[in-house]
């Protein structure tokens, strides 16, 4: 008996036209934390002045060159996903250029993921599993949910679980800087949708 | 400065080919929690036996007609991407046959999943932010452990926390069934990614 209503399309997910301009026109390499969070707090600042998604900016990094591998940014309600928080959109995008679902395979170099927002619990779980081997954060969850973000079921010790699992987390770098994009976004009205943060 | 080696390329996610002739031959509701958890178990049991992915199934239905919206199967492996549960592709390629982010969106019937497995520490923050209104769970996260999956930082209230954001949790349904799949994937030298269960 068919189910004509099942219709099981590829599920399809795209950054943004205006990325590909913007990073052409970046340095190549970003040689401390500090210029890595520039870049995902700028995507953020873009991602709400293109009307792409949420204030939320990610990338991931190769700590041995320190080139960006792959951006995210938040495309929850661009892409009716409300699993693309910019974490994990940055950390899918790098798996498909690497070609492995394990970024921290034998012989991959380290990568990093530096995100404008402390993760929330599904990023976290995603983080888990993605083989990054370290985090750095700017604005802290307690910012996201000031302005009415809700950060979801996650362990108060989630920073101690993600270092038991080999993954080094480094916390506040630009974080009055990420805060900012956060507050501006909902000051200006900004959707803060169900889906949460990301 | 151009950033030759990142071609950002559109990420996406297909269902294996099996999936739609097996549903055809189906029958078109599942009216009762036992029947919903008996399909997404063979799905994962499936999914083992085409060689598509780790042992877990999912699925989301609507409880107004008791019909699938969305199937699911882990596809880690075969997709690149850790992200690729069971339960978050269930609950992507559901919001895209949907239309929205939010399947608990005002005017829709009531979604709910089903998962072979209790959820990670990702699909438990994918729920949160998905818009389903119940879960229904086979095996325990601890089933899971015992084959040497991890089910990442959860925190321990984790039920009650989707309680507390309108998300009704029912466990063990099918749960010896669904245990047996993982024990037999295991036994049969299934691979135990890092990637963890789902």
């Amino acid at each position: 008996m068919s189910i004509p209503s099942i219709r099981i399309q590829p599920y399809c997910l795209e950054l943004p036209v205006w990325i590909t301009d913007y990073l052409a026109q970046q340095p190549e390499t970003y040689p401390t934390p500090d210029a890595r969070m520039d870049l995902v707090i700028t995507l953020a600042q873009l991602n709400i002045q293109y009307g792409t998604g949420g204030p939320f900016g990610a990338g991931v990094f190769r700590l041995d060159t320190q080139e960006l591998v792959a951006p995210g940014v938040n495309l929850v309600l661009s892409s009716k996903s409300s699993m693309a928080h910019a974490e994990i959109v940055a950390m899918l995008m790098a798996q498909q250029i690497v070609g492995s679902h394990n970024l921290g395979a034998i012989g991959f170099p380290t990568h990093e993921l530096v995100t404008s927002c402390e993760p929330c619990s599904m990023c976290l779980g995603g983080i888990s599993w993605s083989g990054v081997r370290h985090i750095v954060c700017g604005a802290r969850g307690s910012d996201a949910e000031a302005v009415g973000f809700d950060e979801g079921p996650k362990p108060a010790n989630w920073i101690v679980e993600l270092e038991q699992r080999g993954i080094a987390v480094t916390m506040d770098i630009r974080r009055t800087s990420a805060s900012s994009v956060l507050q501006q976004y909902v000051q200006n009205g900004g959707e803060v949708y169900n889906g949460r943060k990301g």
